[in-house]
């Protein structure tokens, strides 16, 4: 036995004393509406506090002793703490630390975050060092890993490649709790056809992972039938899916097993049209669980975190308490996190105190029995936290000229295909543009909006450049190019001539990771992500938030940019795993054949 | 990793082959009504089986090769396998296999057993014989292990005193999935007071438990408040009660989080007073469960199994699928019995094909995906077992004569205490009654219906016997023995005279342990329980099931008792966790009080 189950053991004895009257409760929250997720209820109890714990939740008055600290909440609702069941901290650029100072006082008070930007910019050293920050923080943060690094091996350069030879060393780290995402097979077909290899180290992963316990989420986004039915049998059987985005599709998925993850978060906004399949199909709603995905800072900061994800769901008209269901017990049950998700005896004590249920309103936050946030405000001591040097110089390629990024041909006029960016949406579109040459070489056009998009390969493996064209950013001048980009984090940039581009990129390179917009050849404004070039251990929420402020106003206004959220927008073009054209640093990639395209149509 | 885990990943591989295209189905159960228990549905599918698992639920057409078996269901009902979350196999007197031989047909495709009264007889060597024996039958059998016995150490004497120093042993046993019912914690406050140090043991049992992932069932009758919590916190936390008794008592449970086994068996039926908890208060049903405890061989033969509860609960006015749930899903995730419990894509194809809904009629059972019961008939062949030596012969005790079990006093008449029986309750009354003496020693009173009652200890442990007197058999004349006596399964006898008792005893002795019935010193009628003294590995359930008729019949009707089911009644008056007064090897037992009393008035 490990030693924390043999102190749960003496903790436990100690309730037990308290319980059968030698003893007293340390805190009673007193006349509160506890909110009983798992009877379905609401109702006037207290709860009983002892130390980590919750004794009881009833009538607590013979727990009341003199030491007892007593709170009377006269009516105010008490929930269990929320739990996030997928997100990452990356997409938000902060450490855990900075994350959880936003989040605890909205009552969130799990977190279960998938390291897998990291993972693929710096395989295991980098998911190890988040797997330790975690120490850093009081609420209760989890990880479940990539399987795969990079997404598509063909199509594009991690800086590590992550396989089944990692499964053992990884999970059985501490924190880790499972496999996330599985990003190789949720285009499954595809993957079936072209890479099949990958399903079989796939299921050696996820097996592994099942024959010890550990959780497997998977991902299906536009699965239905027989190609669903394969992604689940993948996982292992047991598996979520964060990325439903219709009705129909949320309730195949349920029908099917699949916890939907009713995703709502900075710039992706499932659950609305995933709740339907409660508020108009009456489905059991007891796999439907509510998780954010990506959250940036400012909306951390200025809407809150779970709370307004609960308040939003509550507004589609479902019952309070089953919106709460679906970020409390929902999740606990999903993860077999036995230990919390509800108010009852013997679980962790972490609690949300809720002034105004319709508006989800957090008055006060428990977590293991401690009062940590009050009104909105942070009570506790949180030390700032500083990677090690191991996860930070990540960018190892060298820097680049002009010529590297040439897209040339022999001809006067070339027509060439082009990526189309849609807002709001990871799936692009696929066009073919005519172009003016000079000098053999292929010009961007912001006449028509067609820009040069390039994708650096930063890790030092195979110095691979990709360029093509990219319409839909608007830029008249300038370029901007950031070591964030899905899923491999290789440096992207798009701009309007070849020496901005070539500006922004080295001084990308030179920050060690980060964001850099340039204009003229003189670099305007920059934003260093030293861990990973993903994550910055140096700026706090609300710097970040400005920070990022600041660079899209420069974006819009010096530079002309048309798409709001540019450098997220951005982010996602080398995302492979989603349809129809995207940029590696191997090239024009077309998703669903699994081929890199020449740019230059010939 | 276990060779299961690989072979199931192999497996797995193969069907994920099958659903992108290369290769068939071996069974398509087509245009059924599925019973969807995650979604709460019920509508039109096909259902498609590989090897064990099924592939999916949906459209199977293209599934559909030439040498797939495809079943037409014309709209019959197609459900996941039942689970009888608690039961005891010894409640039967038949080995597991014959007990599947008889629930098999009525679509029992898992059975969660707590073989708590073989135990309690042989310690682990009976626990793991039964463990062993789930190897000869083609459905999925699980134990869960009593953590203490006897039930009341200080009170009463079993074959051996199991505690936490053997759930190393069993809990790393093939089929053993966890600890059973809680029984020597039921009465909590009452332990508590008396014998504090049970609960550091049950603690240090359920902690370890815990520690390797395995299942603490508990057990928490008529416990409210602060006792039940500490009944839930010594369980570790997530538990179980299956003798809940009242609306009330079910809604004070789910709302502290324990899942109800809603028992309906032979004798002790709850269902119908828990079900209001969601059919008047419309508390959440999803810790809702069904279970049996305890099964006589003729109720299966003619009854069914759980179709049959499942039947009674629909009766309740609850929707067919809810009630479902109560008996797959519920209890599969209570488990953490991944493989099961739905019809979902890689879970095992374990189903029970309905015919009527509202009756339960069911016409064709499969186990993992292969037809083992049709229109009631068990398919396959189910070779008898037949247990080891090393499990019989558990008496061991000398014969007694009359002057063992004489209750003496000095004066003419004499006050003494006499248990009352109440029918259908394991809970007793207690009274006292005025006595006729004859040289000594008080005699049995026919008149009066105060008949002499005793308890053999039957391991050659401490030599005891208690002896007392029981009102409410009736009987007019002989005796009635057996070395059936929950929990600690002494020789349990009640009689008019002491030479019948003596000759009951004693026979009961001879043959090794079962039942007997003796009149005038001859013994009238006998069953044989070799294995640990509580089943019989000679006859089959319809022969069982006759000759407790046919004994049932003698006691009846040449003994004069009034109570039906009397060797039920009979050895429920040993167990000491339920009130008012018992019998053990010690003597007459105060239950509340951890007593011994004196049965003659002082």
């Amino acid at each position: 036995m490990k030693a924390q189950d043999v102190k749960r053991a003496i903790e436990y004895r100690q309730l037990i004393d308290v319980l059968m009257g030698n003893g007293y409760a340390d805190i009673v929250l007193y006349r509160g509406n506890v909110i009983n997720v798992v009877s379905g209820e609401i109702y006037r109890a207290d709860v009983a506090i002892k130390g980590k714990y919750i004794l009881m939740v009833g009538d607590a008055e013979n727990l009341i002793g003199e030491k007892t600290l007593v709170v009377d909440l006269q009516g105010k609702y008490v929930s269990p703490g929320f739990i996030d069941s997928h997100m990452h901290f990356e997409s938000s650029m902060l450490t855990i630390t900075e994350f959880s100072r936003l989040s605890i006082p909205s009552g969130t008070t799990t977190l279960v975050a998938d390291p897998h930007e990291i993972g693929n910019a710096l395989g295991p050293v980098g998911i190890k060092a988040m797997a330790d920050e975690i120490a850093n923080v009081p609420n209760h943060v989890h990880l479940v890993i990539p399987s795969l690094t990079p997404d598509c091996p063909k199509l594009e350069t991690a800086g590590y490649d992550i396989t089944s030879k990692d499964m053992e060393e990884l999970l059985n780290y501490k924190n880790i709790i499972g496999i996330g995402e599985l990003q190789g097979f949720s285009n499954a077909k595809h993957v079936y056809r072209n890479t099949p290899e990958i399903i079989d180290d796939l299921l050696a992963s996820t097996s592994y992972a099942k024959s010890i316990g550990k959780i497997v989420d998977g991902n299906a986004p536009e699965l239905f039938g027989a190609e669903l039915a394969a992604h689940i049998i993948t996982t292992g059987g047991k598996c979520s899916c964060h990325e439903t985005t219709t009705k129909e599709e949320c309730v195949e998925k349920i029908r099917q097993g699949v916890y939907v993850f009713m995703r709502e978060g900075s710039t992706q906004k499932n659950m609305a049209e995933c709740i339907r399949a409660y508020t108009e199909e009456g489905l059991d709603t007891r796999r439907m669980i509510l998780a954010t995905d990506d959250m940036v800072a400012a909306d951390l900061e200025t809407l809150g975190h779970m709370n307004e994800i609960i308040r939003r769901t509550i507004k589609q008209g479902i019952e309070p308490v089953k919106a709460i269901q679906m970020a409390t017990i929902n999740p606990a049950e999903y993860f077999n996190l036995q230990d919390r998700g509800a108010l009852l005896p013997g679980k962790l004590a972490d609690i949300a105190v809720i002034s105004d249920l319709e508006e989800m309103k957090v008055d006060a936050v428990f977590i293991e029995g401690k009062l940590v946030s009050a009104k909105g405000k942070l009570l506790i001591d949180l030390p700032k936290y500083v990677y090690p040097e191991s996860v930070k110089n990540s960018v190892k390629c060298e820097k680049i000229s002009e010529v590297d990024i040439m897209i040339k041909t022999n001809k006067n006029m070339a027509r060439v295909r082009c990526i189309e960016l849609i807002p709001d949406q990871n799936l692009t579109g696929a066009l073919e543009e005519e172009m003016r040459v000079s000098s053999g070489v292929i010009l961007p056009d912001t006449s028509k909006d067609v820009l040069e998009m390039i994708c650096v390969e930063r890790y030092g493996r195979r110095g691979t450049i990709g360029k093509t064209f990219v319409k839909g950013f608007g830029l008249k001048q300038g370029a901007f190019a950031e070591s964030v980009s899905h899923d491999a984090h290789n440096i992207i940039a798009v701009g309007c001539n070849l020496r901005d581009i070539v500006s922004a990129v080295n001084r990308v390179i030179e920050i060690g990771g980060g964001i850099a917009i340039s204009n003229n050849g003189r670099i305007l404004e920059e934003l260093r992500l030293p861990v990973g070039g993903l994550i910055t251990d140096e700026l706090n929420g609300h710097e970040v938030s400005e920070k990022i402020m600041q660079m899209e106003r420069i974006a819009r206004e010096t530079l002309g940019c048309r798409v709001h959220a540019p450098f997220m927008h951005l982010s996602f073009l080398a995302l492979t795993t989603s349809p129809k054209w995207k940029i590696t640093d191997m090239g024009l990639v077309d998703v669903n054949n699994f081929k890199i395209l020449e740019t230059v149509v010939t």
